[in-house]
């Protein structure tokens, strides 16, 4: 790990530019774009009460919960902003400090940042840097931004980023199969590890670092439970709903999610009744990831017949689902134990990706999925080129896939409307027939 | 280093499927289109008669080149097809194997990957699938492929390639600067090493290693002297010229290679008289790689006023250009030498990538170029986003730079040649104001 290169000179003292009654026209675009997608969902929910909580979370992002952000960094917490499932949240929370999700997924900034960025990169590249260009408060309150070398897209995007604040590149290896790539992950996480204690002034304790691996593994434990109902043949909750109340993992203060996390399972798994039909098709969702306020994917799915039952993106379940595993509780064994989880990924930067595959076909058969949706977001080369390994794979079990490729704009809305309904009658007639 | 992954179960023994007399349509086509491009070339080159030899061989690739391979491999020797600069191909000799660089640089066979791969990739990658699913014979003779993790369409490309061939991944790591980043290439180096050995049968000794290595800093001394004379006022050969001559690097045998590249360095040493006018604006080229016969950026350059002084592209003295240092004569000496040559190098896949900028500006002033042309192939995001930090360093220095995006179809040749007149007549204004 290392900072990112910097060739404007020494990025200047992080300053806060904004404040939650200062949002920059765009940030305010974006905070109604994901109001207006929130109170669509919320209108159809029937009647979960455990989802208010992150609707109002969802809504609050760039007023109520920078208010929080704000305080935190008052009070003398550093402020860690991350991209991509490649950081872990222990280190960041054992040292003290307050992790902020920056993959953005909304259009409104993707215009400035392509000033910047080639057209033809991948949406959620130019709109994050684009967040940041429109002084987001989420990127005006970290203190250092850490980006992994994802993809090609990250991987220079942290050079930019650097002009603007300090950036750690964080080096993801090609593949999760060799003992050099391992190490080199080790390392890695080790570095993390010793720049995070220097740069918060804290060290990461035993007993710390053991509180964090214990809250965040909480935390996977309550995903797999909300997912767990959803393996019914009456789904009690819509998939856009646990997509929404899982994406909020990335904004939330961890323990408070987890008390609302309970509190939702707690009311989904008493829920007798399903939202649709126990003989909706059934959709998992793969690809790409969903980041708020573009929402269409899932939204299309459940409005055209069908219940989003489980998915593999990174901002769902790909990688909040398993837990870390510590053999004893040394600093060395956790360090390896969380270096092992992080590199267990199935995410397409990899290669090969089997993992992909046979956790795709894992989730098919406990979900009884009846159709996969393959996401890809325009320019992700990397996941695009697996839709192909990916349906063959699929399709020698018979079950059929549809990919939607698409950005973050909505002008394309009614066509994937079109597609993904006939998908879903196409699954119909087949059981029918 | 390891397989790639094949969904598809293990590859068949390697097949040659085609021979000179017999080659497909797509693979006739771009033999044409070679020599189209060439006989170009060599009707403007002001007779310089050592040139003919490299246009001989440009024009053969495809059959006398490939009687030669054939006869190499039917003499026992194992051939390897490699991607990019990372294969060291002073390890292919001396495991006594034949290297047959395999990047694409023709429009004709893509249609047919565009089936298999996304439309928005990189026309390189594209034409180099493309040119296997063709039945180039350069594939078919092929006993093993090399691809590295470059970017994320090599990386991915190689998923593809191992359904057909069998397919070795070469790790490289995202950045040149960290230790454990140069410990993983270290180990990368030694696992091709043993892997070249076991699929040849052929220990590669000390002294086998030492005579490559000597052999191949032979060809690297002579592209350098081929570029010396260019630092000239007067330039006695066509850019265009001494990027075909460099490019041959990759396809000819070695010995007979330094011996007509000698031949070339001799006669055009002794030429005082320059292509163009000692006035005439000098270029540098960089960016991604041009490849034959998409020779568009180098002709039209030359075509509009200019002398192409020098490039820093990977298929001209980018990575051709410095020796393998090495201290002493043992095979660890030779290895670690090998691994750090090998990393040395500056393709935009790394970050940072300071050693471009720097490399950049000591040839614009060793070779006084009055401006810069950064190529862009489309969808290659790498070399994309590092040209405005290019621009940038240049322009602190004064050097204009203009950024040309393209792919390898000859619709937008004119609409180039207008942009490059223009730029060209620019440098013309800036000195006569």
């Amino acid at each position: 790990m290392k900072m990112a290169d910097n060739v404007e000179g020494a990025p200047e003292a992080p300053a806060e530019k904004t404040n939650a009654q200062e949002l920059s026209p765009t940030v305010l675009e974006v905070a109604a774009r994901i109001a207006e997608e929130v109170d669509a969902m919320a209108s159809q929910d029937h009647g979960i009460a455990g989802m208010t909580y992150f609707y109002d979370l969802a809504k609050g992002l760039y007023t109520t919960r920078v208010q929080e952000l704000r305080a935190a960094r008052q009070s003398g917490k550093k402020l860690v902003g991350v991209f991509c499932n490649f950081v872990p949240e222990e280190l960041v929370l054992a040292a003290g400090a307050v992790p902020i999700r920056l993959c953005s997924g909304c259009q409104e900034p993707i215009a400035t940042a392509e000033e910047v960025l080639p057209r033809n990169f991948c949406p959620a590249i130019k709109s994050s840097l684009g967040m940041l260009l429109a002084n987001s408060p989420h990127f005006a309150l970290a203190d250092v931004l850490i980006t992994p070398t994802t993809c090609d897209g990250k991987k220079k995007m942290a050079e930019v980023l650097a002009e603007h604040k300090p950036t750690w590149v964080l080096e993801v290896p090609h593949t999760t199969v060799t003992q050099p790539a391992r190490e080199l992950w080790l390392a890695e996480m080790r570095n993390l590890k010793k720049n995070l204690e220097e740069f918060t002034g804290n060290r990461i304790t035993k007993k710390a670092l053991r509180a964090a691996i214990e809250l965040t593994n909480r935390r996977r434990a309550l995903i797999r439970r909300l997912y767990e109902v959803r393996k019914r043949p009456a789904v009690p909750i819509w998939g856009r709903d646990v997509l929404l109340a899982t994406n909020m993992w990335f904004h939330d203060d961890p323990e408070r999610w987890v008390r609302q996390m309970e509190l939702l399972c707690d009311e989904v798994e008493a829920r007798k009744e399903g939202v649709r039909d126990d003989n909706a098709p059934r959709i998992l969702l793969t690809g790409s990831p969903v980041i708020l306020p573009t929402w269409k994917i899932p939204r299309l799915i459940e409005e055209s017949g069908a219940v989003l039952v489980a998915d593999e993106i990174c901002t769902g379940a790909k990688v909040v689902w398993d837990p870390v595993y510590v053999v004893d509780w040394s600093m060395d064994e956790m360090m390896l134990a969380l270096a092992d989880r992080y590199l267990m990924n199935s995410c397409a930067c990899f290669t090969p990706n089997r993992a992909r595959i046979e956790r795709l076909l894992q989730f098919v058969e406990q979900f009884k999925a009846s159709g996969v949706l393959y996401h890809v977001l325009m320019g992700c080369y990397i996941y695009s080129i697996e839709a192909r390994h990916i349906e063959r794979s699929l399709m020698d079990k018979g079950t059929p896939m549809l990919t939607i490729e698409t950005d973050y704009s909505t002008e394309d809305v009614e066509q994937i409307r079109t597609r993904i309904e006939a998908f879903v009658e196409m699954i119909q007639g087949q059981r029918a027939g």
